[in-house]
């Protein structure tokens, strides 16, 4: 089955088809690398599941990604393709998902531009996700003022598709309660309920340590295991796993706590009766960590061989996924263009 | 000769004929209240002039005087219509000029989402004029957003029409500044002028002072003389003008400096030889104020007159007066979207 046909052949450039009721949920990703084992975990998986019974929106963020990557462009740009890859490649299925590019949709940053007289500087300078992204940067004072205005992008994307469930993490949840505060000031300018407040969703499961035990997952680390990564790439990198630095002989009883091969075990063997037995063992000792990486490379592997030949399968036609963003765009626009008008005849800029 | 006829009568929605070579000029207001005799001393008159050897855009700008009056979004729609009427009035000629509504041309907004990114807070926080009107308009900390970012709007709204010239007080020319910061900066990611620097023109005449003396004429403050004002309101605001306060007997020799009477007397009135006789007169003593406050208003009566004839006229249908509107908006939105392309190919934002 390819779901890029499924696509081509439904009607024209209607919004999938949603009964009423199906709540509308919105995710996204910022174009600046591969997706990997923590996307895997932290997102995607849920994203394939909720398809179902939600009416999906996944957005390719790459006007959100430029405000801290003005100085390579062409990155953001090039990750647009790969990123769609992986979504297919997961089977995020476009009959069922919306997936569409964010700067192809000028409503979000007409509404954006909006937005920004519905949000102090100060309560912006105060939002501690942006706070802390500030200083991850390494901004200092030279924010940009695309990157200190963000928030508002944000509920740009999210009102604009009414989504109701936005997915983040649990650092995010202070971009939601910013989000509702302009969605409520704009209601009440309206006098009525124009956009949708929405709730955050996060995620019962942690967040994926990369391979060297970092806290996170990340490209410029050198820590990730990509979806779209060869066996031989995947097994490299399971020998980097991170165990126990205490576990120096086999025979001596190794600890869990911090170990990197039992984490991923932990989220990706399904032969769970197994894996507490070879947990046991290596906390009893007599249990090398070899046996324990070789076992985290077959899980592996025999999970990332399908994806990994999906992304392929894809790849060989790229005109034709990019055809399919272009059909998602559409659908998406027509949703966002209905609520720009609707928000522009609140502020009174309907004339003609 | 109706110059709604004309433009209708003009080829569809192509920008009015301008031979290569004709400067592109850039003005616009903020439609907020009514247009006065500082609005015609300061710039409708030059726009009246300009409009036959410059290709001139004219914008009313809605979008940014939503930036500080979210809280009255219906004085700003209202008065796109009124004062239109005032730029007709005066005799801008919508098949010379191109009369645009800048909410109307979403283009504008997305361009300034993106030269958000190539300017700092601390540079918008530096901006003098943002700085002087952060105070006059008592924003201190609750500064809306939109506010401190206007520069980029305003460095959208002019490299969008790849103005060069730009007619700005003095006190406007930090923005122009800023302006040209960000079409370096973009033209230097291009590596090439894609977009144009503008220069500032500011008019040799000074600012016309309210009719209390005041430096600036305002709605608020109930200084001015507007362009639809009746005779009636005309006369009375000139009895209302400040002259010299020690002139207290006609017989008492007058002052000139900060005499209103006579510094609206040489902005409008054509007869300069009678003009001289009477200030030496007044200066000498002997002369009333009164009959100085009757040439003033013969000289207003007349000047005023056939502008209010024509405003009548033109609001008699003020249908049509939107039709020219939406015209000019539709020939401006060609020119913004052909550079708000150009920009996004720099960015790399482009798919489809």
């Amino acid at each position: 089955m390819n779901p890029l046909n499924a696509t081509a052949a439904a009607s024209g450039s209607a919004a999938p088809a949603s009964p009423a009721g199906k709540p509308v949920i919105l995710t996204g990703d910022r174009p600046t690398g591969a997706l990997h084992l923590g996307h895997f975990v932290g997102s995607l998986r849920s994203r394939v599941a909720f398809q179902h019974d939600h009416k999906q929106f996944i957005m390719l963020a790459d006007s959100q990604a430029l405000t801290d990557n003005m100085d390579d462009t062409n990155k953001v740009h090039r990750n647009v393709m790969e990123v769609a890859l992986d979504y297919l490649a997961v089977g995020i299925d476009p009959s069922l998902t919306t997936i569409f590019v964010q700067s192809q949709i000028p409503e979000l940053a007409e509404l954006t531009f909006y937005y920004l007289n519905l949000v102090t500087v100060a309560r912006l300078e105060r939002n501690p996700t942006v706070k802390q992204e500030i200083i991850l940067r390494g901004f200092e004072r030279d924010i940009p003022a695309g990157f200190l205005t963000y928030p508002a992008s944000q509920a740009a994307d999210i009102s604009a598709f009414k989504a109701k469930i936005v997915p983040v993490g649990e650092d995010q949840i202070p971009m939601i309660e910013q989000t509702n505060e302009i969605v409520r000031r704009l209601n009440r300018m309206a006098g009525r309920d124009v956009l949708v407040e929405c709730e955050a969703r996060v995620p019962d499961i942690g967040r994926l340590p990369g391979v060297d035990g970092k806290a996170k997952m990340s490209k410029s680390l050198g820590n990730t295991i990509n979806l779209g990564d060869t066996p031989e790439q995947i097994s490299k990198q399971v020998k980097n796993v991170y165990t126990d630095p205490l576990h120096l002989k086999v025979s001596d009883p190794g600890h869990l706590e911090g170990n990197v091969a039992f984490i991923y075990l932990d989220a990706f063997d399904t032969e769970k009766a197994a894996l507490e037995e070879m947990k046991a063992h290596y906390q009893r000792g007599g249990l090398g960590d070899s046996v324990v990486k070789k076992r985290l490379d077959t899980v592996l592997q025999e999970m990332l061989a399908p994806i990994r030949e999906r992304r392929e399968h894809f790849a060989k036609d790229r005109g034709e996924v990019m055809n399919m963003l272009k059909r998602g765009t559409a659908q998406a626009r027509e949703v966002a263009a209905q609520t720009m008008d609707e928000v522009k005849s609140v502020l009174g800029l309907n004339y003609f």
